[in-house]
């Protein structure tokens, strides 16, 4: 529907591989997160900034998420280093109505794990530089539009296979090949509180897919996806009157 | 999101009730076909029409549903008067993309129970001029945007009980409470092929349900909801090259 | 849990192919309906028999619905020759509380489309001696006990890919690889009425996957999930009394 | 499916209204979970203890959890004496395959919250000794064999309203109705991990609840299901040799 609101977006990023490793840095001159930001500031309905961890506050202080619509997250090697306050007060704010989108390895991210109620949010991985094919299954889903065909191809991209430990999906929107013999569940929403959330799988570090025209797509729909939020402000507690007496 | 495309909408009414009964007639002078599509006029995004039992075709012939991007369903007494061929048509263009709104007895129409695939869709009636209060299950869902409050109270509405003998909902919106002891899941969606159905359950045809705004706001916003379909055209048959060699 | 009871399972197959097909018959030289009611045989808690498109009634007439349990489906060139009448009878029997079983191209046979309330069931496919691993996405699902692993792996498969135009699924329990660079929801499950339905992909004709002891494995295990059926008896239609007064 | 197999389930409760209230104490001389584990007793598969919160460790130390295969939880007014240690060990065994059921107020528990990735698992309550009805919607589920009938009335308990703040359940069992007009999600199911959770709302420490013949049934069928779990053991992790190379 057309609010016309402007939808608040914050992209996170560990932002660590990117500062030690040349290659990757070739790849992502400002990072994953700027790589994301740039094409998300295309949208003259999005107000975008970014964060990463080693900002004051991990960038996320102060009224900072009181302000945010979306929450895009990426971690990898850096989840532990997340302070378990802050991971706190995300979870408190999605309850509330923020949107988060986890990307790739932000699986095993505290935040995401805490969300899922799952331990481990556990998969099979390999880093081989296999091809991914992502499959629409629900072809009619708000996050598919624009995107025309019914898959998406990345000629490269790190491996992840089932079984992957999560709750059942609310909505299965995305499902990957890959040419090792594995599939995965690589897109799918849940609610939590008044917040909605998506994963979604592409994005290792070591290869351009947020350069990519589709996954940026994908991205950019979830925004608007996981903004649609907090409609009706449900009552809860003790109740004194009842409706009929 | 903001497409700026017009919603073509029909409402379709078998129009029997209101002919035969004149306190009905009183509550729907332009039965409620009329009452509905002139509460949906009143949304510059929607091109609105409505359609009869008793017009030539039933007031489907044509293209108009090829034309039609949601239409909205009311029958009851004379369910076995729509035309199999008719049913048929309206299947194939649901699976097609158009969205379907199947509003209270329609539970047990011919087009509803074929989409279901359950034979009866059957479920408890009782006619007692109970209560309802429709609870929402799901406040972050776009089909309650605008309703504020966390229910709708009808002050009289026929009683549906459960068991309703549906498929599970893709998504649970509504459960209904009635003064005899009863509940009902009164508002849920499903996908089938490129179409998204909302059924809602009130709208008895002797009270003016379709006078209520918060049941008209509902009804607008499945429209928006339905609308929204047919993302990703997805290929299917015969497949002869694979993407992988 | 342990109710003791027998279980009664027909296994119904069109039976074309291994009548045409030299090569088919080789494998199947009881035919596939053979090969699977030959294992589940060896279930003593299990009262197998079988049917065909060419019996009289295909094999269905009589009283034979109404003394099954469970009816497993094989069905692809054959589809039209079902009786209309014969696919109403095993529809309202399901609707009852017998489990379906439909395997493989009986994705696009009349019974199961009617129970999707989907058109066409849609899908891509291709003959290309693929290899085909089923990926296990819910471990603790009582159809993959015995399973051991986390997957199966047939070494040549007819090749199913998605998007496989289904109504999503109640619960999806396996997930296909496939060489070309295909993924398929090929194992997940429906209730309509007060019937189970288990959809499973593998078994094309021209290759032994009837004798794959996975493959049995799952479906043993669906006849076991299928049969515990029809636990509570709702009560439908006219409610004079209210439960409140 | 007969396994055979005896199921070891801990009743836990935290016993602290029925040692400060003599009226409570009156209904449930050997506490709720004494009445509980007394029906479960009759069944010869189960080996039924307690524990509650004033014994050592909860009454859920050494190994005792490891040894567990279904742990059923009732908690009030202590949530917050249960020490985060244990509720980590039992989420980490829920993780591994050991069922849980969480009864009544037990919505807010550490551990149920933990497991739901909710904040608050919030709803409206009012104490007002309304009639519950709690209606089966899902007749073939497990959960509701023996029941017959396809509702439970419960003369007096407390109320629990919508909206109820639960992640999507997989399973929606039981809806239930009460006197002032509130509908509430009353039994429902999730997996985490390996392991499998019920939900089930009816047993305010006031009402005999816990002696009612069809509430024991429930808890007693749940058993059942949430025992069985962990059917196949998923590999996790890095994953060096792939299935096809």
């Amino acid at each position: 529907m057309c609010t016309g609101k402007t939808i608040r977006i914050v992209v996170w990023n560990e932002f660590q591989h990117e500062k030690k490793n040349d290659k990757i840095a070739a790849i992502y001159p400002n990072g994953m997160h700027g790589a994301i930001a740039a094409a998300l500031k295309q949208n003259a309905a999005f107000e975008v900034s970014t964060a990463t961890l080693d900002m004051p506050g991990c960038g996320l202080g102060g009224d900072i998420l009181a302000n945010t619509d979306v929450l895009i997250w990426w971690g990898h090697m850096a989840h532990g280093q997340v302070p378990d306050e802050l991971v706190q007060k995300i979870y408190d704010r999605v309850q509330e109505g923020m949107g988060l989108i986890a990307l790739h390895s932000s699986h095993a991210s505290k935040i995401f794990t805490k969300l899922c109620g799952s331990n481990s949010v556990n998969l099979k991985w390999r880093e081989s530089d296999d091809k991914e094919i992502l499959w629409v299954v629900d072809p009619t889903h708000p996050i598919t539009v624009g995107l025309g065909k019914d898959h998406i191809i990345l000629e490269r991209e790190e491996t992840y296979g089932e079984h992957f430990d999560i709750p059942a999906p609310d909505e299965l929107i995305f499902v990957s090949w890959f040419t090792g013999g594995e599939v995965f569940r690589s897109g799918f929403t849940y609610k939590r509180g008044l917040g909605k959330i998506f994963y979604f799988r592409p994005g290792h570090e070591t290869f351009p897919t947020y350069h990519n025209p589709a996954v940026l797509q994908v991205i950019e729909n979830a925004v608007h996806w996981c903004a649609e939020s907090a409609f009706v402000k449900p009552v809860y507690g003790h109740y004194k009157e009842p409706l009929v007496k």
